[in-house]
């Protein structure tokens, strides 16, 4: 993957102070780190670039969410009282943007203790919308998505327990990220329900939001499984909610979904028609349930002394915690363990699920008169995502309602990459790329001259898409029935293989016709100089799909270690010297396709 | 894995009940199967062996705690009360085992509610100890595990939430398995803890139960990792606690396991002294934190309408779990991570963990004098394990104070196979084998003549250690520098390869020597009969561990599929064509090892 940014950091930096000041949205953030000092922080990252550093987010600006530490800042979760003076440490997450280059200019408001969706639940002010501010801007993590929305921030760091870092991002025209819980440590970050919390990105484009999630999942509870799928198939099959799960949606959304469903049926996905209700039905476990005890340990204590900053909306949500017996929880854990496997259950052969990330865009006016039951509504298809383990990935998808109208592609856990995947062809295939901000100097763009390659352990990745776990994967060579379009590819498909690039090897292999059904190549070492650059594909595939592909592996294939043109070696198929000696050569068609397309040499 | 059975099921169901009335122990079972159903089952069981039928435990009898459901027969938990009716379907747990030919010849008394670790707190009566009639059981699987030290039943099967499968197998002198969380499935059981609880084994052998544990540990809330470990390394390293971690033991059992200690030592492993004080003191949120609402959304409602049949001591425990609110379980969970974090941390570089499996064997009477204080001792080194998502195998290790002695070997979540490998060894190198029934017609023996291999898709398996994940493995044949002794071994151990067996290639095969640091053979197939049998040795590797030993193999090696003597193909190694062309011939040799031994042909 490669991320491409223009400018120096310190050039970013001031860009984003100008815009600060230009927006004139006091009310996105708690604090804002002085001009000098993001300067300061700015100016050694472009030091340490010029010294040859490897600084994938060079240049970038970060707004994180007031409820993540960052080091010299306090950490108000929206409620002034609560900070106990600043941070000592950064929370992991932003250390790892911080490390990568990202340059922090603010603590970003929020609702209150991360309790709500909103954006209005704040002493520190409700949060406007980006471009449409009679509206609300989505809460909770309202600030770091407006930063983002308005092209201050490159990066906007959310957390999203009940979709806090979903519905901003659809609000705001913007990705927002949330991987599976415990994949992104949540180390220095005030728990909401810290058995769901999850630390998210905003970002205006999908790959640098993956490049930062990329960064920021490691050492989390919980780590990629070894078989852990690295790529969606070429034409996946995404299941949409019935007619009837759909009725929460404001008429406006709910074409702009039916439109939506249309391009996910353009980018080549099959779309299968699920019941979802039992998805919805358990949502209402997180704010009704005893789940809600998880809030009051966090911080109710804290709201029970009656601090007089203390939102009254989220301090009764939180309050209620206190009376809910132990038991109550243990029971709802159980119920929240059958909803999960129904889940599955009912996404069986299905790759991913497509939702309307919310169900309408509400003024703040009628959230102020309404604050409990908008909320409740607004979360209709996000709540249940943590809470029955899966993944997703927001991103806009045209407008509706006169404002921007966003989808989320839910993902079972740990398959957070076509999520991504997927995400990535839906925008690939919009007109309308979702970023709001038109002035392409503020925005991370393509300008080939000022490229700078992010990711040079990525480099090989020619693939639009964005990668999130390419560190896991092992790269494979194929040179015939497992190329695209050949009768074995779904065998890679299957295993979560990525595509990495279209390549050549050295010139010391021989290609022969095998006696197999299908037909398969084999590829013959015969020594520098001897044989000629056969034309393969790389596939990432992860170390456990790698071992069941082996496990499968027919006589007379083998694995081993292939020279590329480039003079790297990778993973790659060969044939034992039995069967290569006893195969028709067709080394000089240059490669398998080209020698099926001339006709193979009859099997004698 | 070979499990070898003498007699007719039908017959040694005779012999069980025979064993019955002869031991007089009513306070065993709480329902016993009648004679004649016990007869009708067995004789299906022989008539289907007769026709062909895969039955693996064909001619075992299975004796069931009655907290398991089992069809046709009541639930009581030892609560007569609390049944309501006998159940309509067995919990999977024990249908797998009679699906593989097991009979089923009653339920068991237990701990009420499987609330204890002592046997004495049921309304059915103590269970008195198999041999030492005037000292406790151990429970809370106290009749299970009775069963089958007095070699009434194979198999007893047991529940372990505190110790309950492990406790009573010390005290038996037999073998009690406890598998990682989540693997056997716990539907049909009553709940005592449900996030914590366990379906276990009793048997006076390793390998029936591991064999049991295998065919139970399907279906369960969490499946094996893809890179599950199948093997223990031949030296592992063994943590043990230090001496002031053993201040509860009694003096006997302080001296018997300073025994243990040696003889682990004795197996070829390296004990390291680990302060294990961070995990006994975990145990104590099980019954003194919110872990205890547990047993309350389990049973309390029922408990607290005061049925008359409700043993004191138990009600009162889990009567007390009403009051706990839920933000303090959620506090106790997250100290439980925290916990579990420092426990893995402390195991750092170590395989696994030996305790001591409890402190003492105290009397019946003293245990009536001091029910609880006594019970919570007992426990000293079984509580946490399941706290902290730990597996355990609890074997008998010689005698102390008059009695059987026991020790448990403790792993990581998922690595319960290493356990049992090191439990293997133990009882291989053990004076006393553990069993209490010197009659060889009772036990499972291993008489050749009436031998019958009791799983043939493992009929390779010529390892004497006990095999609990078989079937997640994938055979690899390895020639040279990874065979037992040769330099690259340990790659093969780190990995947790099993050994399977030694072997020979087909004829197909020549072995040369290439030109490689260390030295390598490459083995290069020329066609039947034109080469030589090659000798070699075939290791199990999870797909997992396959894919990354792939990932790492370095040009010019290979792996692909190798046709051994009995015309078998397994994944094995090969080289390609250039190298193989390259090398000196060493096929003569008939082996690396043996080529080694004439010495090498110098490169050329």
């Amino acid at each position: 993957m490669t991320v491409l940014v223009t400018g120096t950091a310190v050039a970013r930096v001031r860009a984003a102070y100008a815009r600060i000041a230009e927006v004139d949205r006091p009310e996105v953030w708690i604090t804002l780190v002085p001009l000098d000092d993001a300067l300061e922080a700015a100016a050694a990252v472009d030091a340490a670039l010029a010294g040859g550093a490897d600084l994938p987010l060079a240049g970038t600006t970060l707004a994180v969410k007031d409820n993540i530490d960052v080091a010299g800042l306090p950490t108000t979760a929206a409620c002034p009282s609560f900070a106990s003076g600043p941070a000592a440490v950064s929370a992991p997450a932003v250390q790892r943007l911080v490390d990568a280059g990202a340059v922090v200019i603010g603590k970003t408001n929020l609702d209150q203790f991360a309790t709500g969706l909103v954006g209005t639940r704040s002493p520190y002010g409700a949060v406007r919308h980006a471009t449409l501010p009679e509206r609300v801007s989505g809460g909770s993590s309202s600030g770091s998505a407006v930063a983002v929305a308005l092209g201050i921030a490159d990066i906007g760091l959310g957390t999203d327990t009940a979709g806090s870092g979903r519905v901003p991002a659809a609000f705001g025209g913007i990705v927002g990220i949330k991987t599976t819980v415990g994949l992104v440590p949540t180390t220095g970050v005030v728990p909401a329900c810290r058995s769901y919390d999850v630390v998210t990105t905003f970002t205006r484009g999908l790959e640098l939001g993956a490049l930062a999630t990329r960064l920021m999942a490691v050492g989390g509870a919980r780590t990629w499984p070894v078989d852990v799928r690295l790529g969606l198939r070429a034409a996946p099959v995404v299941a949409v909610p019935r007619v009837a799960d759909l009725a929460p949606l404001s008429p406006g959304w709910r074409t702009a979904f039916a439109s939506a469903v249309a391009a996910v049926s353009a980018t080549g996905a099959s779309v299968r028609v699920v019941d979802v209700s039992p998805m919805l039905d358990a949502a209402r476990l997180l704010y009704d349930g005893a789940i809600l005890a998880e809030r009051y340990d966090a911080v109710g204590p804290f709201l029970a002394a009656g601090p007089a900053d203390a939102d009254s909306t989220v301090a009764s949500i939180i309050l209620a915690g206190a009376a809910i017996p132990a038991a109550e929880y243990v029971a709802d854990r159980a119920r929240l363990d059958a909803a999960r496997a129904a889940a599955l259950a009912a996404l069986d052969g299905c790759d991913l699920l497509l939702l309307p990330t919310t169900t309408e865009h509400p003024t703040i006016a009628a959230v102020q008169a309404d604050p409990v039951g908008i909320n409740r509504r607004l979360g209709t298809y996000t709540n249940f995502v943590n809470l029955l383990d899966l993944a997703a990935v927001a991103v806009p998808a045209g407008e509706a309602d006169g404002g921007p109208f966003g989808v989320t592609v839910v993902s079972r856990a740990f398959d957070d990459q076509l999520a991504l995947d997927l995400a990535a062809r839906l925008l690939a295939g919009s007109t309308a790329p979702g970023a709001l901000v038109a002035d392409p100097g503020d925005a991370l763009v393509a300008d080939p001259g000022a490229a700078r390659v992010a990711d040079t352990g990525a480099a090989l990745v020619a693939d639009p898409d964005a990668a999130l776990v390419v560190d896991a994967g092992v790269d494979v060579l194929v040179v015939g029935a497992h190329l695209r379009g050949q009768p074995l590819h779904h065998e890679l498909e299957d295993l979560g293989a990525r595509f990495v690039a279209s390549v050549r090897t050295s010139d010391a292999y021989r290609l022969v016709a095998l006696d197999t059904v299908p037909r398969k190549p084999g590829l013959v070492r015969a020594g520098p100089g001897r044989g000629a650059p056969i034309a393969g594909e790389v596939w990432r595939l992860s170390s456990g799909a790698l071992g069941r592909f082996l496990a499968e592996l027919p006589a007379p294939m083998s694995l081993g270690r292939v020279e590329l043109s480039d003079g790297s070696w990778v993973v790659g198929f060969g044939c034992t010297a039995e069967a290569g000696a006893a195969a028709a050569d067709v080394t000089a068609a240059g490669g398998w396709v080209e020698a099926l397309r001339r006709g193979l040499p009859t099997v004698g």
